[in-house]
């Protein structure tokens, strides 16, 4: 039975990772209905897929009876309210980041995933990645010792698009420093404090050929405690023009990891044990992953009747410390985090299902 | 004319890297007085020197007339009263880091420093190797426009000898990370805004055989400041083991610049260009180039009346810097630094001379 | 119009890079007959295009009257006969490689095809790749001064399918060392004179689950005079597992080349120019780039009725270093190489139509 | 007892690298004759070390009852005939590369030093250093299985000083090549069989401010056939601005080993294992090697009584390749290899000298 997606928001975020995850999903999904207020781009969607046009905006979409998996792709000031009717109408979720824009509503959104019938899968996906499963492994098992500090970056120029990056609910670290904290406390577990320097740092901007004023943070640097003395650092911004260092670092008393390329587009990994007395490098195992496979585990997960590994426990606690580096920002005060959320359980036939795909992807790619 | 140099503290700081510079100096200097409170120490270096080996105490060496530099590489409460005494016996002084352990300590230092005949430098002395000014002189050249963010790193596993490491006044923020402070604030000029975490994430230690109690930090980030939005991290701590990424990474509004190896023991430098469309690596021109130089920069500035390149001042805002992100470490509260100093000013006539030191290192290590 | 296509051979070279390329091509060519020895996979083919899965024979798709453009696929032996009925018929010939498996057979393509109405392209097509290019255009403008030596590698494991590899016909030097030979000579010219060690290094093979004697070359270095005393070497086979080395190394009077990856799907370059004193590393400029484009630059030039960029001319000279590589392999006797060809010439409306098809792919891959 | 050295040529490869070696062996040897047909270098090293400036010839060095061992560092051709002497005078030796410059004087000093009491040593000494050690223990060990391809490189811009290096007895398969041929043979074991192209590449050098005709090889590639279909190829030349490549690589049947850097100053070795499906990068473990360790290890030897590790059958080998590469490059023709040598045997007490040797050395480079 193929499932029906709901396409809620037909922009970048949708045009390219996901409408060619879709593809990959074969017959196993299908757009079943599409929204997005510009009317060019849902008009565009609906006739790529064959979809009624005229949908009569997003509560037709949640609604409709075609529709099993509501995607909500729109821009962040929606992505609470609409990914909450969706779970009331009993539809399964996907959300992009953030999955709300205040702990209150996410925790709402939590509660309500924990009583309806639908599965709440929000992104970032990072932690689906071989790579990154790999990397998780390997600190869980001890290869490293135990984690005692770490350091993450991910950044670039920014957008010349897309005016909302910079204006208030926009900004980098909600863009971008998001992926390097949902990855860092995926492995070193809950935060419980934060501090942070957030700020601007190129007061104007040409987007879409016009030059902006930038309202929203473009740069900052995020700190983590973990607990016993136990650290990590986020450096984010759209201040970055390239980088050739490892995405993640990973500092444990027996030794080190470093997650290469970005953390949503892993190139290998490389670990030192003082016992080895050397590093090894693990070349990227699946170069042809990609960070939209969140939609595909929700996939997974429905057909098989499992619970996910991403938990939208993990959203949350990003969420508040994001929430909190940002009150950092303004402040200069260190924050407590309530927050935690449950380790990755990577199940043993979802390792299975994933090995299979991972073998027709390369099939496919490679033309094996 | 040799110079004469007294010696203060005989310890593993000396015993290798300063012995070193001292021999590479050849008749330029020579050692006249040590002193250290360890007997067997403080003989094994005047026996190595031909010189007393019972002196009077430290007090002795900086009175003596045949000492024209006092070299202070003691322990770090010591650093300052020493460094101040030596100064007011008319000295050039030559301190290690940190130049004192209290800021009014230090601003003392500075002023007498001003008003004495003799020199004052402090350690690092990682702002005059070639790479360090190759980089500084891409960035004062524009080559990757306004620099607004960075990230500097530097640690190791930890020693196992010195339990003074690991007990108050010692730590791995004032052993390691004020060489990155001290590196980034001479790209991006004094910071004005400090906040850190700094704590013990190895409790334990053993030490020459001996556990011992943790009590000074082992671990730290710490977050600066330099207004206008603009960023930069500092990872230290006894708690890495082994990296493979750059030690110094500048993200500039036009390019990227990254020192590798690390900022005491660089191995080249990197440069993207936004122009360029690519990455300049250019690989380490001084391989042979020792953390200890500033004692050549002394004994130059001193045989020429000239005024030193590393200027107190930079140590000092090195030092406020690190009182701060511990006092930020207690209360989780950022704190604005007050003190500034001059750019390093590379004289031409001290350019050429290092041009020619190199030439002839290169020859004799390499035979030609 | 769309150019219709006649498929030649449907085994893995067909099933998965060429079939990538002829749907990247979208409405500008289109599958119009297929055939292949193998029921099985001639009927997946032609199901999967919507064309008649009984054709009667390969002479039946290169006479179709919806055939413009023949794609020579099939096992080597059969390359020259049908790309020879293919020019004959008046067809555009697209020819894997190797062209032929005699010089004589090649010599006769190469006539026809200067006499036919048809654009005959053999394959590698590995001069179009945007970073090969750059590279011949850096060795052209005389960045690096006049190449002296070089150095080429492509190998691996080797296939565990296909036992036609391991027997005569097959082989490592033809399958694989054909991309070095074929890059070296575009960027050196022609060879002037060659000799080899080709062998086989590993006797038994598994293949399909079943032991195979190896009767073809598994194993091969070949040595290059371009004259004046300037050489290149290739070292290819089934018997390499990995590497981490540059793919081509170019020594030049002034300067180094390094092409990164393999030449068949290149990484980025890296050059080094004495008066830079720094290495350039471009990083891979079009990471999507496929090496089955030499079809759509079929297409673009059957479109534009202009000559092809790739050369058959620079296949021949493949083909007779390769043959004369054997020869020297069993002998142990150098061969003077009497074939040349033309310098490729990147016409600027190519380069024009390459910028926009770059701009393209990297919209629907990046989803921009 | 310190034993006495007879220094044969005071050029400059005694004048940084041996004297470097010589400092270090502290009291174990000390310099007790010199001679140099340079009467400024002769007097030069004679003043340095306090011995008799006015040596009459080398007849006198060898026949000094102060010598022990003979150093022959003079140019290529006087290397066998002093050798000679020495062994028949009952000296140890060691020769720099080449130990001569026909294969009957070296046949002629392999034999003397088979009946001399003289311990015969020749350079290079690369097989010494713990880097290649350590890639010929996982080769034997069987860590990649069995070696089937390599390729080794080694080149620079070349001298602009000595005229020799491009005179007749010069060449840069001599002074160079003979690096990567003693590695590869070390490793792989004797070569049966050899091909080569070897040339002039740049006709006109200026050296030492003056433009000299090249007469020997300046470029060239060498292959080297070591049965059982099993190659590997040579790069070298005075035609190689820089690299950024492997030294060596060697390609097994389970996996490569790649030796970084270069062979006589080796910057870590990286493993890759199919079983592994990882890199294992050991990074440098003895960064101050020196390729002058040959003497020290032959002040070993004689201190104890015990055979040496590099063999002189090793020499004679590489310069049987080398000669037949010569000869080769002129008429194009591959040459059977008729010599072999015993593969290095590290013994236990030799490793257990280097590694005290390589303490003490980190010890006194760091000052621990």
């Amino acid at each position: 039975m193929s499932l029906g997606l709901g396409v809620l928001g037909c922009g970048s975020v949708f045009a390219g990772p996901y409408r060619g995850m879709i593809a990959r999903l074969g017959d196993r999904a299908h757009v079943a209905a599409v929204y997005d207020v510009d009317d060019r781009k849902r008009r565009g969607a609906a006739e790529h897929y064959g979809v009624d046009p005229d949908s009569a905006g997003p509560e037709a979409v949640i609604g409709s009876d075609e529709v099993d998996v509501v995607l909500v792709l729109t821009s962040m000031n929606e992505h609470g309210p609409l990914a909450r009717a969706a779970l009331e109408a009993g539809k399964h979720v996907l959300v992009e980041k953030p999955m709300a824009t205040s702990l209150e509503e996410a925790a709402e959104l939590l509660g309500l995933s924990e009583r309806s019938e639908g599965l709440l899968v929000c992104a970032p996906h990072i932690v689906l990645s071989p790579t990154f499963r790999a990397i998780h492994a390997a600190v869980r098992g001890g290869e490293i010792g135990r984690l005692l500090n770490g350091r993450a970056r991910y950044g670039w120029a920014g957008p010349d698009w897309g005016e909302w990056f910079y204006r208030p609910g926009g900004g980098s670290l909600f863009d971008l420093g998001v992926y390097n904290v949902t990855a860092l406390c995926a492995l070193f577990g809950p935060a419980r404090r934060v501090t942070a320097m957030v700020g601007v740092a190129i007061p104007e901007r040409e987007v879409n050929g016009e030059v902006v004023q930038v309202e929203a943070d473009d740069n900052a640097q995020v700190l983590l405690d973990f607990g016993d003395g136990r650290f990590a650092s986020v450096t984010t911004g759209f201040t970055m023009q390239r980088y050739r260092s490892p995405a993640i670092e990973l500092y444990g008393s027996e030794g080190t990891i470093q997650l290469l390329g970005d953390d949503w587009a892993p190139e290998g990994w490389d670990m030192w044990r003082n016992a080895d007395g050397a590093w090894r490098f693990h070349p990227e195992s699946d170069p042809h992953w990609q960070w939209t496979e969140g939609l595909r585990h929700l996939v997974d997960c429905v057909e098989r009747g499992r619970p996910t590994i991403t938990r939208p426990e993990h959203a949350l606690h990003a969420l508040e410390i994001m929430l909190a580096a940002q009150a950092c920002g303004r402040d200069g005060v260190a924050r407590e985090i309530a927050s935690g959320f449950p380790d990755p359980v990577y199940a043993d036939d979802w390792l299975a299902a994933e090995h299979d795909r991972y073998a027709h992807d390369r099939r496919s790619h490679d033309g094996l």
